[in-house]
């Protein structure tokens, strides 16, 4: 049986993306990462993820990005905003290439660490395929969702590790990358994944309720609206 | 005053890689990883020297790669061989792409992990060049050593943050790439490096103490036999 290795972050895509490898044949590694994140509660929600959705290991594995900083996500300094608060820019309605209003939740060189430690794990695995719930189009203008990005990661990985130098080549997967939230709701609905145990939001409390208005809540909401499904996320007061 | 950050094992190499973005007119940052290896002692060697050599600020970031496994500098259960145990094929003479015989103590995708999020910090810093002590001459068939490699990883990087999608690009600097160990001890003795506080052994002792038999005490003591240089070294026996 085939391994992959999915990154679950205890959202909404990456829950998706999980369920598609599992689809595909899969037997399912996931991994986790505690990078000192403000929302903690995502970490607990990977766990009962991975328990409900037949993974065969879950991992999570600790890193020091709050000792970097430099964004709202890991550095208290900095507050996550409103979605009301962005540049008009960052919405989907505007071309992939403008990256010009990064916003202040990108952390830096995040998706590059977590791929880096799940190829580690790959190839102490003897998986070649690395899940990924990277998506461009309603997204954040994080670089490092970019279909570009994930081929040059692709390239050298193939060059960093001996699997690859020997010819048995890694894949990112990223098979949500152009699906808007609605459509990937709908293939999670089609799937089975129960998205009421996933938390999407930057600033999550303890127990999993959602802010509501952050970018991450705001592209949820008008995904489960357009995909005409019923929002099952519990947020802290009425949105 | 430009910024660097170095990554800065406590090792031969990496110190004198910092001797020499220090040389070229860097402020620099240093970091060292806390993954778990057997010879932690080059933790301690790593701050002396950062302390030692007028480092900016240095970092220790810890990360989870005994929760991997898969190298004899992670996995207790796996012995770091002596030199004589390898095939003959993993020292100088042989074609460098040649890469049939990666040791035991090869570590999955290391590099990768420890440049991306030197990677981070880097973009947080402001800093645009990010030194490394990788080499391809005296050197244990690592495929993330190689200068294919680097480049990979830096038109990687450059995809990945955002100010390499600004226009503002990083460089991966490996200025001992294509020296031997006798070269860069030389280089090393003309920028002062005191080489008594480095530590290269894989399985050196809490007090630092080298074994004189794994792959990097041979290649180092090799190293200052051809320079004719004086071996400071403390090894455990005579050697």
């Amino acid at each position: 049986m085939r391994k992959a290795v999915v990154l679950l972050s205890g959202g909404l895509d990456s829950a998706t993306v999980l369920a598609l490898a599992a689809e595909q044949g899969y037997e399912t590694y996931s991994v986790s990462f505690d990078y000192g994140q403000r929302h903690r509660a995502e970490l607990e929600a990977s766990r009962r993820l991975a328990d409900a959705m037949g993974v065969r290991e879950h991992k999570v594995l600790k890193l020091g990005l709050t000792e970097i900083g430099g964004s709202a996500l890991t550095d208290e300094d900095i507050p996550v905003p409103d979605f009301g608060e962005h540049p008009k820019e960052t919405l989907k309605d505007v071309p992939r290439d403008n990256l010009s209003s990064i916003p202040v939740t990108y952390v830096p060189a995040r998706n590059t660490v977590f791929l880096s430690l799940a190829l580690g794990w790959a190839e102490v695995l003897g998986a070649r395929d690395i899940f990924i719930g990277a998506n461009v189009v309603d997204y954040s203008n994080y670089p490092d969702c970019r279909p570009e990005y994930l081929k040059a990661f692709e390239d050298m990985a193939n060059l960093a590790t001996r699997a690859g130098v020997e010819g048995d080549h890694f894949r990112i997967r990223a098979p949500l990358l152009n699906l808007t939230k609605a459509e990937i709701i709908s293939e999670g609905v089609r799937l089975g994944v129960d998205y009421g145990m996933t938390i999407s939001c930057y600033q999550a409390d303890d127990q999993g309720a959602a802010c509501g208005v952050c970018d991450s809540c705001s592209f949820r909401r008008k995904g489960f609206l357009e995909a005409a499904v019923p929002d099952p996320t519990p947020y802290r007061t009425a949105v």
